[in-house]
């Protein structure tokens, strides 16, 4: 669909809600933004993405506070808190940041919470291009259960399309590239949006600006695969991700879950990298200022999944605070390789806590990922059967050590330490049974 | 418990809702008290109950308009709307018609909705008593589901207290003496409320004037038995019950289910009486202007079930049309002692579509109530052994009749119409196996 | 109701289940019953229960043999095991060991599970008194997903209620006092099994024998709180419980939901009391041969809640190896007239893990158990207007202790050990404001 | 994956159950053979399956008898009836009839309920190669609600896996090209089978014989796609489907949500179709001997659907009593290859009651049906830009009517009667923005 040409790799980039909650200012995009250019952007790495609640004044951390005053326009519409945002003073909103992101070479991302302020409502004011105000469209039943600021927009009512038109119309004219909608692909008290989804995918579609949309939280039902693909680019599968090792081990359930339904465009989303320095004012995931909790070994394991997996990648760490390790994870061009242009994705098999993936590359390459996700080391094998290849010379290389292994013949067989990853390509094989591979056929 | 003796016997009054929706007026209120003085008074009627957003200026009809202004006082209350209530002018409340209804005799009941409005949270206006404000008490995720007047109230936060003791303060100088709290019972949305009804417990308690407490809307979950009956004096067994057949043909279930949770001071409540000229500015059940839709057999199978269960009795149309018929239902002074004197209401068998009830009184008698849900006539039967009963003179009289049928032996069985009914009292009966009966023991 | 009168106070007794699982013998019923004659009979404890398999002759302990073959009679009726109830030789079912009950002064009581065998099914074996056979009455979908001894019956079917009318007449023959009918009351994978509860109603009312029923297992669903006190005599509120403080902890919560549904011959059931030798032949509840897991003050508080609430009382623990703490645990007059002769219990209040229950004895008396269920010692306190009493010349007496503790004014105030409990006896009380008191009113 | 190979096309065949429900005899399989060797093989249709309970000799119609005696072998595997299959007799099974569609140029398949016999159980007979019984691996706690000849088998236990390999074993002996598995896709008591399948899969790839699995009853769960993508060729996305209308338009939601999870050799099925002459001996779907009650516009929708989404096609009736109308419905040579060569099928739009699909072809060709599912005449229209498509010589056919119907500019718009159909080519498309498209890249 038209749409996945928005996105027709896994998008890459930095969001600022692992570091900074909903506090986040211009300088400290700006210098993320600025890291990236300079250290990133040759791997791949592309959008910056400013995270919730930009339009509070007073936010002090990752929780919200009730029912406090928003920054907004005479039609309803929330803008940049100018005390945090100072290039958005005079209603320029984020044009200035979204430039100079634009001038590195970047692009440029914001979240949003479905719906209509609730002080707009209360307030009843107007919407843009109609006679309607906001207290005609809102639904009344309608809240998110962990944030105060909107109600949910009724599409039975007239005015509420344009309420949305006139939302993107205003990020396109500031210049956003990349859209994150909060509440709405797992409401917790509602489920999905659906309606409020294709509302925004129209309003996408009409606002003249190429916008990749990406719908949180999770997890997103996989009963709505179909509804997903059609509307959006990325949808998360799980609830909001952290450094913690039962959420990692959790992710390959959904991975495998979610594997038959990825593609040129569609991207199931594992959420944000916990890695490097995060928690700087954001006291989610239990905990507050911090390097990852992450061993090295499961770091190597996160990346390695998310690779093979193809979902977005998201960084969540103050850039310029990386260490060498950490720049290291994210600047492995045969990984990210892997990332980019893997087809097929696929768990092989899963047996208690050993898993092995696979995706295929070009000319007779495919990749295999092992993991031991035991908390003891395993040793962790995968036979050419399996993996529904043969051949005589095929070439093992370590994608994470960049080493050749020499020859591999019928069978690949790591010890593996505990939460730790092997990541495999192998070169001349002959596919011999194949996983479908979905291929845009333009 | 204390609480229940406000209400040793179940309550009968007359409530505005199925005749006039939201919009009530001091007028009409007025004019159906002086109705009940007049014509029901002597037969045990007493509440006069103003139903739901009698703050609402501009209400007009049983639809909710979302998000409007309410009136208000200066610590977050909702006070009646002078438009509607001229007695309110200059703060001063119900007072006024509260004072008249006592003047004739009888009680003064409102209705509120739980928690504290949406209007006092989003101005941030001051709460009675404290130094907190209503964004601090007000609860993030809890609201109703429709009607949007107002938020929930978090127990766990200074001032939440304070806020309900205040309402109930202002209750108790107005002269209330009967408060139906809806969105409370079974919010839809969230299941049972505890924590606010333990608060408004406490308020009425600490308010210095007796009032009877009426939880609603319904089903209360049974699995809260015990809580409901220790905080409240009524609560309802059922969502909004209107003048069509299925919902009283369930209303069976729903009393035999709760049949052994009714007692001196907790009565489970089968709703109001949809009996009458309703519907005048009301919308709901799918009709509006309207003489009841229930056939004669149906409301006297209606009025019998709600007699011998206990349950309160509500009156839900304009009395001042009532037809010679319809006051016959409620002044039948032989019916309406067995439902204020009757003990021990249980189901001595339903078989398809023919239930039997029965009640015990003092002096060797007891009372039966035959009931034919089919739609066609049908023989209906109970035997003494079923009743648990003996006795070789014992007579039989036909409550709704007023008529003596003379000896019964052994079986009471009569054909009764579609939907009908026959309600009986046999008196010289010797018990011999008795249900349980609930007493005070003071 | 007339079943009622067969158990006017909770049923006190042994069963062999926590001791000896599956597989007790004749010598060992014996036994316990002689210790129960000599040791507990004057303090009111009467029922000898044989618990689950008894026709299983290779049953070795409380984890079941899968489809193994069951001793049957000619009539698809399991019948004991001889091998393992020798007095059961020739057709004489359980006559000799009931007699041997009976003449120690003491009652008998066996275990049955639901349904026909389904060994009966697939041999296609007669039913008693009837045209059909086993395959005719079984219902297809009617499985106990813990135990394979047996198919559900199906009421709809000719011969079905003649089946269980066959089984009862069996069981009066021998002379059974007790059934203990298990897989009826939450089956686990179907809910409660209504129809073959009414069945078995019918057929104890049939059979010419009085018979106490109790339901097994649980929690059977409160929702149905009027059909179990319709049909049955007791009822477990628990899934099996064992000692273990979490499910002791656990059970007051249970307790509290349904103390408004307790009476003269209707008892809501705390399950067995894990006490003394237990797990001789079991290895339910996690563990095997071993003395009570529970502190001496959880055996008090356990001892406590089960007395004032009313829950019958079954002794777990094999009798004859009871030590003198043990023994003293259900020997206290004191208490055991408080679990007899209380009236009206109900949960005062609970404030985290302090919690208070009061019930009502004869003669300006009340009983009042304080619970510290924290694991920190704690002061526990409650006050006569909570309890809603007064009198300034109460005396408090410690019930577990018999002694007099003086005089009492206002409130009462103890500080308990952790898992901790304390049981009063006021009198010289005057009730002010009464809790419902449930009577016979023959 | 490797078993994706034995369907790379979905499979079309003729089934048993819709005519002959539980009852098929050897001489109506081999008539049925006869016919679609004769009329329809040429079109691609090629499985003849014998559906469920042809080991019951007795059986009568499409009700089974609960615990009846059916034929087993020594190895507790279930047999054909030899006096409904009387080439089986001596052991031979099906080795004959399977022969007799062989020699026709067709393949043969049957049903097979999930797990091991009750009877077998109940007898512990043999399992073949090993030294457990059937009561060693019945799985106690796992029985199909609807039918009552087999117990589950427990993965867990030794011998579990030998008995479904001595299952494939013997099928593959006999001849058997195509099984489909019951009760475990959906058991309704216990959600998917999962180790079943996992077994059944195993047991296939070693049985030397490939044979293509297809998994009911429906609905399968969609949260179970990439699962039953690894393991099978078809499942269920409905339960059974009937010739009623309601259970038609509910297919259109069904196929909309399974639309992303269909490709070369796995392919979620719509059920058999209910056509022509059915219900000889069979009761199920509300009626019994008819032709169908689909009206003819009911049934192009049907084909129209089946087709374009690649359902399996399974035809239900007795091929022998087509008329002409339904002949011509499965010997479309046209709609047949949209069947068999269309890819990357989706819904465009659905709009209330106006659906539309679309598929590729080959060659600058693309397929769109449009549905009219209401009650009413309604226009059904979808633009080119809707399509994704462009060209300004598209041509359009009408492939029911066989019928070239000129050039088409821009928008596809018909008047389609009540739940009918409209189903075009569109030839000399260029694609601008297409669907995914799933391909086997060998």
């Amino acid at each position: 669909m038209k749409h996945h040409h928005e996105a027709l790799t896994p998008p890459m980039g930095w969001n600022s809600w692992d570091c900074y909650g909903a506090t986040v200012t211009e300088e400290e995009v700006k210098g993320n933004a600025d890291y990236m250019a300079e250290h990133l952007k040759d791997y791949g790495w592309e959008y910056i993405v400013v995270d919730i609640q930009w339009s509070e004044p007073g936010a002090v951390s990752s929780a919200y506070r009730p029912f406090v005053p928003l920054e907004m326009d005479a039609y309803s519409r929330l803008i940049p808190a100018v005390n945090r945002f100072p290039s958005a003073r005079n209603g320029k909103g984020f044009q200035s940041l979204a430039s100079y992101v634009h001038q590195l070479g970047l692009k440029f991302g914001i979240h949003i919470m479905r719906g209509i302020p609730r002080q707009a409502v209360h307030q009843n004011t107007k919407i843009l291009g109609t006679d309607v105000r906001a207290r005609d469209i809102a639904k009344p039943n309608s809240i998110c259960p962990w944030n105060t600021d909107m109600y949910g927009v009724d599409h039975t009512k007239d005015g509420a399309r344009q309420y949305y038109d006139s939302l993107f119309q205003l990020y396109a004219e500031w210049g956003v590239d990349f859209v994150k909608v909060d509440d709405i692909a797992d409401s917790k008290l509602y489920g999905i949006h659906v309606e409020e989804i294709k509302m925004i995918r129209r309003a996408i579609d009409n606002c003249g600006r190429p916008m990749v949309l990406s719908l949180s939280p999770g997890p997103a039902p996989l009963e709505y695969a179909s509804l997903l693909e059609e509307n959006a680019n990325m949808w998360r599968m799980t609830d909001d991700f952290w450094d913690l090792w039962p959420l990692l081990y959790d992710m390959f359930d959904r991975c495998y879950k979610w594997s038959k339904n990825v593609g040129p465009g569609y991207w199931p989303d594992a959420d944000m990298l916990p890695l490097g320095h995060i928690g700087i004012r954001s006291v989610d995931g239990g905990a507050s200022d911090r390097y990852t909790r992450f061993t090295k070994d499961e770091q190597l394991t996160m990346m390695t999944l998310w690779s093979i997996f193809k979902s977005p990648l998201m960084f969540g760490g103050e850039l310029r605070d990386n260490d060498d390790w950490t720049l290291s994870l994210i600047t492995n061009e045969e990984v990210l390789d892997v990332h980019r242009n893997g087809v097929g994705a696929r768990q092989v098999y899963r047996d208690l806590d050993k898993v092995v993936w696979t995706s295929y590359g070009d000319d007779h390459t495919i990749y295999v990922a092992l993991f031991n996700l035991n908390d003891q080391r395993e040793r962790v094998t995968v036979t050419f059967e399996q993996l529904g290849i043969g051949g005589d010379k095929v070439e093992m290389r370590d994608l994470w050590e960049k080493a050749d292994l020499g020859l591999a013949t019928d069978i690949i067989d790591f010890e593996l330490p505990p939460h730790g990853t092997k990541f495999i390509q192998l070169t001349n094989v002959s596919v011999q049974y194949c996983q479908r591979v979905t291929k845009l056929n333009l």
